[in-house]
């Protein structure tokens, strides 16, 4: 069928009408009836080809909320009707060790929405359905999209960091992955310190569950440590100083990055040494993690807090992200 | 009692005769006598006042075999004749959550042997019951004294980075620790790979029970891996091509560094966030992780490989072990 679609015809490009041919369902395969979509920096980073590996005409959107239409032959878990999103990641080889054990994020053969299809700034999207995951009633078809990928990105952050509960969670940043990783921890049962660059955040996230809120001017380094922290993520993408954020670490205790910084990591040894301490990072999450987190979202009440555009202002929403003035997450009303 | 000693009178100095009285027994104290006591690179760095926190006249040793010939009232776990072994650490603080979790290793206020007391180049050696260990019958006395630095060095390294059996573990250096490493790792059940700067290096890891052996030539970069790793252990104090040795990590692998490098570590985030990696240090052990340590050493047969020297030629040996000469690791026969 033919899918209307918005995409950016060069590198740098705003976005256009575009318009192509869906193909034949394939047996594994759905079809869904687009209801929303979240914008994601990432998607900023595609249309600017910041990695090298994007083809045009590219079509954005890997944060996509619609309605099953349509099924392949061989799809059982979904049925017409459905509510279902889908994320960064549109296919993997399933038969790795990786896949296997549920890390299909790690799949060396692993493909992006956007990378290697066409992403949901359409009205229709055409996905293998094992990549599409039925989004829980509690949660609102615009706020879900965020956590399809900001949501499991700090989602499985924290998890593969080691995060149970009981913890002291530290939180690096309050924008579209901070503010959600602030409510994951916090309301799954951890005491969690802000560090972000403003007191105005600091308000808010107290306001998201922050138990203790450490205010860095742009530029600086933390003060020392008054309370040590058995976990920090980062959710920004500059260097820091990593040294000065590693002493707020416990004795075994993780950073774990998932914004990327933009120069290579540099770490004396000796703060890692000395308390036995760890750096780590983590990409999206496997398919089995999505499903929990879609699940402790639902049942624990992680939202993200959204601002939503009509699709046709899709590139003054654009802008807006580019910008980081959206709080916190763009999400477009499809249909 | 007088204690006869061979100590560094000032920075770099070679050692000499250096007489002193012990003191009281404390309570949990014990005086042993000394059997045999290992040469470690630690020696030389504290002789030297690498670490800037030497004191003089400093006796070096710290990997110390002997009897107990005298206890202090309240110790209940020694008795008169055992045979004990006493390695870096003299003391901890016994009380902070890092000592209650068998961490005594990682407390804020342990104390190192040669930096805080004198150490094993002495006829006796008074010291904190607590800090020395049973040394298994199948473990002969010459042999036991490198197992309490080198060996819970590596032992903890491989622990704490997640070695169980059944994995692949790469040990990069074939020195007192690497060869330590490499039978540890193998016969617990692993297959080992081993990382090393010569061909006559290769064999002699074949020998010690490495499965694969990558020839990597110094100042240059391993090739890019036909074999992947769940945890590769860095035994040497250089600073690496880190990510080139990343790239040999499995998914979720670990590298753990328990040499030094002799600069910060750099390594590019993108490596790590793929595969989700981590990178982590491990300084000696715990007193718990001790006794696993020279309970395995025991009963699967790892023995450090030594070369012996009379006490008259410690400083004979102290070079050769400076000169990186050893093969592989120094033992001084005291009494």
């Amino acid at each position: 069928m033919k899918i209307n679609a918005l995409a950016s015809y060069q590198t740098g490009e705003p976005l256009k009408d575009y318009s192509f041919d869906s193909g034949e369902l394939q047996d594994y395969d759905c079809l869904i009836k687009v209801l929303a979509c979240g914008i994601c920096h990432s998607d900023i980073h595609m249309i600017d080809n910041d990695w090298g590996n994007s083809r045009y005409p590219l079509v954005p959107g890997h944060e996509v909320i619609g309605e099953v239409v349509e099924l392949g032959s061989q799809v059982r878990h979904l049925k017409i009707g459905d509510r279902v999103g889908v994320g960064w990641q549109m296919s993997s080889c399933l038969q790795c060790p990786d896949c296997l054990k549920g890390n299909e994020n790690l799949c060396d053969q692993n493909q992006g929405l956007i990378v290697s299809g066409y992403g949901g700034f359409a009205d229709y999207l055409k996905v293998d359905s094992r990549f599409a995951f039925h989004i829980p009633e509690g949660i609102e078809t615009e706020a879900a999209g965020p956590l399809l990928c900001g949501g499991i990105t700090v989602y499985a952050g924290l998890r593969y960091a080691g995060m149970s509960s009981g913890q002291e969670i530290g939180v690096i940043g309050i924008g579209g992955l901070g503010h959600l990783a602030v409510q994951f921890a916090s309301k799954l049962g951890n005491s969690v310190t802000v560090f972000t660059t403003s007191q105005d955040k600091a308000e808010f996230a107290h306001q998201l569950g922050a138990n203790h809120v450490v205010v860095v001017p742009p530029g600086e380094s933390p003060p020392p440590p008054t309370r040590l922290l058995d976990i920090i993520i980062s959710t920004v993408p500059q260097s820091l100083n990593w040294s000065a954020y590693i002493e707020y670490l416990n004795s075994d205790g993780t950073l774990t990055l998932v914004g990327v910084p933009d120069a290579p990591l540099t770490i004396p040894l000796f703060p890692l040494l000395m308390k036995r301490r760890r750096v780590m990072s983590s990409p999206i999450g496997g398919r089995g993690m999505i499903v929990e987190m879609l699940s402790v979202a639902d049942r624990f009440g992680i939202k993200p807090i959204i601002e939503t555009f009509p699709l046709q202002q899709v590139n003054e929403a654009m802008q807006k992200v580019h910008d980081n003035k959206v709080r916190y997450r763009a999400v477009l009303k499809v249909s």
